[in-house]
């Protein structure tokens, strides 16, 4: 029988300026949904297989649309809450050469960020679940959320549920204190663990990186000494994986990742890319990781299948990663780029 | 030397379907900045009067963009205060037909929600004033704003500003009780009161319009005995005005007003009209109404000016009435729509 | 239990010009996916129904979209085939005023018209359907279509399946000899019908209506006569139902409706209508009427049900009537277009 | 053989503000080129007539896209001059209701404004010709082109061309005075002559219309008098037409048109309208009035063609009439509206 | 006098989704109409040759509107037919970095695939002409279209016209064996013949490129022999020109062109290109060897025309080459990019 | 207090094809407002400094909305003369790779070439300035404009206000010869010049700089020589700034900058850049200048900022660069492109 996943987060609104406008010029916003879990949910859907989301969507139009985006790519939504305030909105400025993608966050006040722990009956939803994923912007949402997730996590490994969590640091929600704080508690109930750039130490305190995105794969030592540390300290946590990338600016960069897996290394080859939009590529990554869980991939299997569908999410625009298994096959086999017709 | 009027209220990013979609099947919004003091202050310096707008905007790139629209149409933005957590949105979903228009409000928590009327220095604010206008929806953000306005217009009593205020009762912030205790203590501060339609009850208390707004012009006289119980309740009140409706449907309707300064009624002719967008034609009317006090319009001329430059709103997109004074004594004389070329 | 719903039919790709665009003007198409049952299944889930559809898609990216749509607003895709050579396709140019909408059909050589008879297992597609839904667009694509609808109305007979077919005369597809010749071979196991205009005489050979749009609400009493002969023709037959319109351009038009059930007229009242996109209103009434035997309306309520959801219809743009029932019911109640805020 | 004829003008830049916006809050432009022979050369092509276009255009991507338009759409450039300065643009706001559509001319100095008399050596030009067309927009850029015209009517009347007179006064050109004086210069070479409202005061000085332009229809019977009093006065016009209009608002109008033609009158029907876009309407009137002069039609079918050519521009965005002859057909059987599917 | 060309192919409708996006997430498409012949014939009008373009399009909107596309840059369409079913459509997703472009066509049943080669009265298409050009796309639509093609070449050998044949191998139209079951036929009578990449061994059987499109031209010797092997198969051909590339990502690449003219290899300078979009180059590189031999250029400049001419297109959206001889002969001096103002 | 610059120029409606079309292929216009001098104010106010601007504009909708842009942004717009023909418009063809970007001037007649010399009252405009900044555009537009200029840097040099030249060569406007005779008249006067590339040549007759721009920061020491002329021939001119530029294609280039300031030189890293605008990056670098003086910067922070505001602007669309201090602060410091949320 197909596994099933359950994916825990916020998802909100995107606006974006059309095209490369700042917002100071722009008259209009592109409108999209995402948020780091239900990308995740899409994309494993995308990929055949059985996602399911857990967040809480107000009752409005606002929450209806974010959950027909979700409906529309084949994700599970019965779990999902409705209720609360608002839906969170964030605005996204896409960067260019030297200049940075700028986000402004307006997500303060959301129905998620508002909903109490007690709201989500861990019995029930993750009775059908096999696999529980969270990324650290859940818990750096409110105290409720963070108890929300402990007392999954605890069901889960009661249960013999695989938890899955991806830092995904965010200095513009958390500090690095509160972020190491959770992770101690958590940490004993993961048994897969994400970590990228900055992670390793804003999230668990643990140095593997400099600091310096220009120079991310250059470190590649450091970042399995960092890896190895994490399995040492958390014994439940089977699988460490990284992105390690070489950013030279907002269009051009290389990128790779490293997995360790079962206290063995398997290491991706390096993508030079031209990077189109440079959101959510985590997020594919780690719903690439999921699909080889799921379908039993080998290390090496896992991790070049796994940062392809990582490359392929920088070639599209919007939070969701809109490929299929054959068209990431494709970029593992030959790195893409031809013309199909 | 000219007259200077000072308007006091919350200014929000409204987000608007593309073209007539709902916000179910759209993904971009057009984006614009308004709010109904704000629209009032834009109609007043493109007529070429002073006008100065009082707000709290965030400090982000949102206020910014807010607060380059009022300066792009003359208003002086000096006195805004900046800071708080977030500018307040609201969705716009432009009715048709037999469907009306729907306003899905995300105004909760936004900077000028957040502030306190400590915040407001009335003395330094109005120190130049000759004229304060706000509307009901701004005591209906917050207690706090209700008491920063109840300091500002004991202020403009005593230092002889003439106070407007506009009813504008919006349902979905507030209950008819908690308007009415307003009203009942700012109305004896008073000068000049606008109130349309349901706004005499709901506002005041007083029962002028039995609510079906297919026949708001059928009901003239009983529009006029509640203006006169407005003067007669609160003597500082020298004036009220009323737009009266007859709404066949979103696009098809007849407007008229009526004017009752010094004790004397004035009323206008009846407007026949395919409304193109059917929202802050009052704040255009306030905003006529005003320019005919800071010129010396007579009742006649300035009940005139005010309905045709209401009327004027309703053929423009946006909450701004971006017309000129000769624009809008062009529709008195001849009711417009000859191409000029 | 609640009940469920098949219908069965082609959704095609429509492409439309940009605003009030004719086609030789054009570089842009807005792209929407519609057909008549799956715009019922639509219609039906949004306002709470348990609808699914059943067609047969491409399997290409453009099959992929059709499905997609019809998950975002929660209709059940499961029986959907998928294979065959091409999605078919509608070019909509909008009219206005005198000039009627047009519409260049690109359906030849569609996955649903070179599907066979053979490929729909009824006996598991209509396993837990309580009505079966199909308009005479259905049959009209091919001779195997036909011969699929027959095959799947006996079963329902065998199977107390409610079976509701709507004429939708369409003259691009057929002639009304080959349309009535099918009717006859399908009517003794229709249980609902739906005929409206032009489909009395084409479809049924039954003259109820001159062919004056202009004039349609006038001759209601010429459509009662051609109802009742349908019943007396087709005893199985208990209801039909018809929208009476007088149409004095594309924007400017009356609508009503007739309903002849188990015997008893209903009728609606007369709405006066501003036309936003006057496509598939027939549709949203069909979806309206079933709306009415899910839940038990009784035929009063169920007429006015329907029609204010057609009228709904005309104020929206695309294929899908984008609304809930709560707005379906404000319609029935004050017939719309006051502003919600 | 078919015959040809040749029209003699300027084609514009028009740019236009997105959907119903003001030049003041759009941020792009719509383009579309546009004038009124040119108008009048594309709506003959489109309906199979043989038409040659005479102007000036600059060498530059202006000129060429200009040129591209005409020659998309069928219409023989071989004639069109190349060089000088710029080509002219005006700005197009739309207006809605009360507010009347604005144009800003910024045509001084264009290509066509600056040719002298001298480059259009008539001899080849009207070679071929068998009708030819000007309005009196040409005469009115200036003084260079009003010597051209005078030269070409010359030839044509040497040469048995039919010479085409349409007023088209624009008092944004013009005076009055100034093009009174060109019309008793030409007018005695003028075999067919189109007045429309203002026109016969302004441009031939003879009192039909009292300027109101929500009662012209209303003025039958002075309209007859003023065009017998053109035939009176110029024996060679033996043809002269008026739209007759009563204009309540941008959308809101009704239509119709008087010929008078060999001494006999003939009137079309009133069509009630609801116009999209109210320019070049006139172009398109001055169209189907050759084209049936060049296919043959009587007086009656000649005025109902024309009249309908006419009303079906009010749906059209852009000044050209995207129209063929059996839409035309359509219009004067049914008055149009019917979905066509 | 000016030497005429006629091309022979497939115009087709193409849909792209706007900006970035993939099918599944856009809701409009960018309408432009394409084909590699009539890429060509537009080309060659707009470097100021005399080009006529011959194919079938549906008497439709559809068919004017891609008619009307050609008459706008002065293709001569007055032998195209008229008739049949349906335009072929393509959709268009452009690719970014490693995700490839990908060809969405919906081509079968067209006008064109569904012509008979009788349809084709050669006699009279090319009496007037000097060069006859097709691509291997236009024998892959039908057997017939490979019999019209036939009876084509053997007029034009008969009569003095010379032959270019572009291969063009397209796999998701037909097998190398079918494409070069057809070469075979047609070689004989081919007098100038362009292979790029896989063209070689796809429709010649002949081992040129080893299929890795990052080392095309890495392997330049490889391909003269190809060229060389081709003349000597078919003394009838020649010249054989090809385009060789180093393709690094959709974005980057490498060009420049092999040309094999009466016994002489030429070799053009090496490109380093930044692509916008990457389709249609071929057909604006065998446009750019046309004009060569109409104009007389010799051999070094004809390929550093036609490759300047080819990695313009690169520049540009949509199939067509919107350049001008001097726009390409800029290229050719200095390698462009410089700002002109 | 705040010191205070004015600014002096033309600023036009730019009118750019959507995306990367060419003119000849769009039917719409991205509308925005740019011109040298009107740029740098806007640049300036956005860093927070006191800017005024000097022009003539039109007394229509265009110069309404090209002033409401100096508006919004905070440029002090209380100076510009209102009146004459016409708004200048410029055509912005945007290259890609090969083709370089293209400009199609429609600027002639425009009000402020047409302006008198006389029309400008230096005495009163330049009352409260401490800074008169204006480059070779202003005095090439006509001889009046370059009387003018004269005018005001005599009253300048008079009254101790810094004058700030940018050379900004442009050969579609004048020629070399013409440039050097202004040259001499105003160096004069010049307290700061800015000369990049072939201004060195063309405007002052120092050859400093061999043409090819992919090679210009190779170039360096032939800058400084040339730098070191203008100082040695102008003695009042105490400060001269360069920008280098290797340019490779549209989208690659590498910038850096020299800085000759009070004997000394100082020099910029070179920045790597993927360019997605390239203009107005020289008005961006003499804003980032002019700031530096301002605010009391040295030399190398002079430089160091003025090259990253530069660098900076070609990642935005547009001619203004919508940036703030602490925005290119930031570039200075780590070179961007890292993501902020």
């Amino acid at each position: 029988m197909m596994k099933k996943v359950l994916t825990f987060g916020e998802m909100m609104l995107r606006l974006k300026p059309s095209e490369n406008k700042r917002i100071l010029q722009s008259d209009s916003f592109e409108a999209a949904y995402g948020g780091a879990e239900a990308n995740v949910s899409v994309s494993l859907s995308l990929q055949g297989d059985q996602a399911a989301y857990l967040t809480k969507f107000p009752s409005n139009l606002l929450g209806d649309s974010a959950l027909g985006t979700l409906r529309k790519f084949g994700v599970d939504t019965h779990k999902i809450l409705r209720g609360g305030p608002r839906l969170g909105i964030y605005f996204f400025e896409k960067g260019a050469s030297v200049r940075g993608t700028n986000v402004v966050y307006d997500r303060a006040g959301s129905s998620f960020a508002m909903a109490t722990a007690a709201e989500f009956d861990w019995d029930s939803l993750l009775a059908d679940a096999d696999y529980f994923y969270f990324s650290g912007i859940t818990p750096a949402v409110s105290p409720e959320l963070q108890q929300a997730v402990l007392t999954a996590v605890e069901y889960c490994q009661a249960h013999n549920i695989t938890v899955v969590y991806d830092m995904n640091f965010r200095g513009k929600m958390w500090t690095p204190a509160e972020a190491q704080a959770f992770s101690e508690k958590v940490m004993p109930y993961v048994n897969v663990c994400l970590a990228n750039d900055e992670d390793f130490e804003a999230s668990l305190g643990i140095k593997a990186f400099d600091g310096d995105m220009a120079h991310g794969i250059d470190q590649k030592e450091s970042f399995k000494a960092g890896m190895q540390e994490v399995v040492k300290r958390y014994p439940n946590c089977h699988t460490v994986a990284s992105i390690l990338r070489n950013i030279h600016s907002v269009e051009d960069s290389q990128w790779s990742a490293l997995l360790l897996r079962d206290g063995q290394f398997y290491e991706s080859s390096v993508y030079q890319l031209h990077v189109y939009e440079g959101v959510a590529s985590g997020d594919a990554f780690g719903a690439g990781l999921l699909h080889g869980f799921l379908h039993g991939f080998d290390g090496q299997e896992q991790v070049d299948y796994a940062i392809a569908a990582s490359v392929l999410k920088l070639t599209i625009s919007g939070d969701l990663n809109l490929v299929s298994e054959p068209e990431i096959r494709s970029i593992m086999k030959n790195g893409g780029s031809a013309m199909n017709r």
